[in-house]
């Protein structure tokens, strides 16, 4: 084993040490004062940062949780709701809401593709009135981030409740919950909210909440949660360590500001798409601004995709990770959300071409190197 | 605010330093090989905790939510299923019972009582055939600890698939999963298990993954993650930091011996009790062995329960609890479950007799530590 690990994927992603220490103190009681205290903190801090008035739900439950309180809450058996996909997440979602027996519209677009508003306007046309539209912000496992705006707008203008997958996307990627009028957003803590893994969480519109359905649902239930937090108390006895963890890692993100950190994540992703383009290699992920979470890379044909990654983690430390699904095999992706700076992209690309090497792969070593640093904007423009 | 916390509640408990240590270290991917071999480790100390040859499946939930996954995959709209409840969990597992449609069967005893065989096998009598039975093994808002093993006994001969509530008394209490024939335990991380809240686990055996039904589930759907466990890997991404502590902290408990922690309880429930009583309280929990969890004790008359635990809290910075449901007001709790030792139980009544001589009410200082000392048995006998 390497004797210092490099974490680069998509989630979990790196956790600062001042989010790691607080972890180490002793746990408090979830009702005490100490607690209702960061409780209270953390609760506003994701308003901020979810950008809304309305109330954000914190569950105990990984992303997949959190959204599946989306369906439980939203989803009355029968009605017909419409999920977007054009990737792995997309396509959880889809299955999510059909196992709630909704009748399920789904507009499967191939992989990689970006949604487009006439194609889900065109869907709208066919379907008829839906209940909710489903979207998915940033799709991890394809690298591309929906131009979300103008889909928001058109699934309001048929008149659905908005429901969207901003796990990997929140605080990475500009994101207007209450601006652009969706009503749902969920996330989770193990993004680029800089915390680990556990802490799933849902905003929440009135228009949302009053469109509640008969699904049976308990742990996820909205009203039940909503409830107990707005008296700064939870339904049930939750991950004090990971709130006090987010709390603080929260706490960084608006210290250095949400604007300021979108702009790192633009300049970090481009630095590392110049980086592969560099060595010859093809971007799956769009080469533009707004693919700024995760920097998805074709796998040229002579790479054994999980005999690289496997060399890498175990030789070098490092953490890529392959493609999922029908992706799995042709791809590897670079994920920059988070607690990420320069010298991560530098570390990621050398780990990158060394693998090739070691694969029997030439490659001028440096090149990806020299072509991120040389393309890293160090001031915000 | 006093400068030193003590956690006397029955849950969350205190937490070892060595599995406060391990949160503090770097995040890493729960697809990578030092989750893997943690994850293993983690889930075979489970199958040794729960004394089970059958699959305990971890989910980063509550303990609530791991209960939620055995309703959720059990209860079929309109099927009949028995809950026995004697105080606030069994009411709140009745409510979750229904709110998946079940023909709920509410054997619903006063708090405070210890169900009995020959009850649970009158109201089956009454009831005819029922699907399951969900049986609380330590009831956290009374303090009694059923004798579960002739109620699985009633519930397995006549049919039924036995659910357990051990959130609070895995690894406190002795229970033997496979050998009394209990079917489905629900346990948590943050009780006697000695790790932070986040983490609900539930072990299951085939006859219970045979008679699942047609509820709407995904996140807590059994098989989902079943067939993820056995691959070593998670349907969802887990708290990877609560695992980790997790399994040391089950590490810790093996070291000591299940045998050896549980008498330790007993002997420390002992000198509680005995502690309580020289101060002249009545005690509201059973005074008996299997009474190790938690000690409540009934508040005289002049004792204004709220304000007593805001002055314990606030000034000397010990935190027990109040009563729940028809409780509240009426009792105070003291826990000693998991990281506990003799001084927890000194300190804990030498902050009752202080918070009693502040409220006004004498006490003989030091009464309650002088008979707990007295009667605590260093040694397992």
């Amino acid at each position: 084993m390497p004797e210092k690990r490099y974490l680069f994927t998509p989630g979990p992603t790196p956790v600062p040490p001042e989010v790691l220490a607080v972890m180490a103190e002793p746990v408090v009681h979830h009702r005490g004062p100490d607690f209702k205290v960061t409780y209270e903190r953390c609760l506003a801090r994701l308003q901020e940062v979810f950008r809304t008035e309305h109330d954000v739900l914190l569950f105990t439950a990984s992303g997949t949780g959190a959204f599946e309180s989306a369906v439980a809450n939203l989803v009355d058996p029968g009605e017909r709701h419409l999920v977007v996909s054009a990737g792995n997440f997309g396509e959880r979602w889809a299955d999510l809401v059909g196992a709630y027996g909704a009748d399920l519209v789904h507009l499967r677009l191939p992989w990689g593709e970006s949604p487009s508003p006439d194609a889900l306007a065109a869907e709208l046309e066919r379907s008829g009135p839906v209940e909710a539209v489903y979207l998915v912000h940033s799709e991890t496992s394809t690298g591309v981030v929906a131009d979300v705006e103008p889909l928001a707008r058109v699934a309001k203008e048929a008149g659905a409740i908005v429901v969207l997958d901003a796990v990997s996307s929140l605080g990475a990627v500009p994101l207007e919950t209450d601006a652009w009028g969706i009503d749902v957003v969920v996330s989770g803590s193990q993004k680029a909210l800089m915390a680990p893994p556990g802490l799933g969480m849902v905003s929440v519109s009135p228009a949302a909440l009053a469109a509640r359905g008969s699904s049976p649902r308990y742990y996820f239930d909205w009203e039940r949660t909503q409830k107990a937090q707005r008296k700064l108390d939870a339904p049930f006895t939750p991950a004090v360590t990971l709130v006090r963890a987010l709390d603080v890692a929260l706490g960084l993100i608006l210290e250095e500001g949400l604007q300021d950190a979108f702009d790192r994540h633009v300049r970090l992703g481009r630095a590392c798409r110049e980086g592969i383009k560099a060595m010859g290699l093809e971007l799956a992920s769009p080469d533009e601004d707004r693919s700024a979470v995760v920097t998805t890379v074709r796998a040229p044909e002579e790479l054994d995709v999980k005999s690289f990654l496997l060399d890498l983690r175990d030789r070098l430390g490092v953490q890529l990770i392959g493609g999922q699904g029908e992706w799995a095999g042709k791809v590897f992706r670079i994920g920059h959300i988070g607690y990420f700076d320069l010298f991560d992209i530098t570390t990621a690309l050398a780990a990158v071409e060394d693998g090739f090497v070691h694969a029997g792969i030439p490659v001028d070593r440096g090149v990806a190197v020299s072509a991120a640093l040389n393309a890293f904007e160090h001031a915000r423009a």
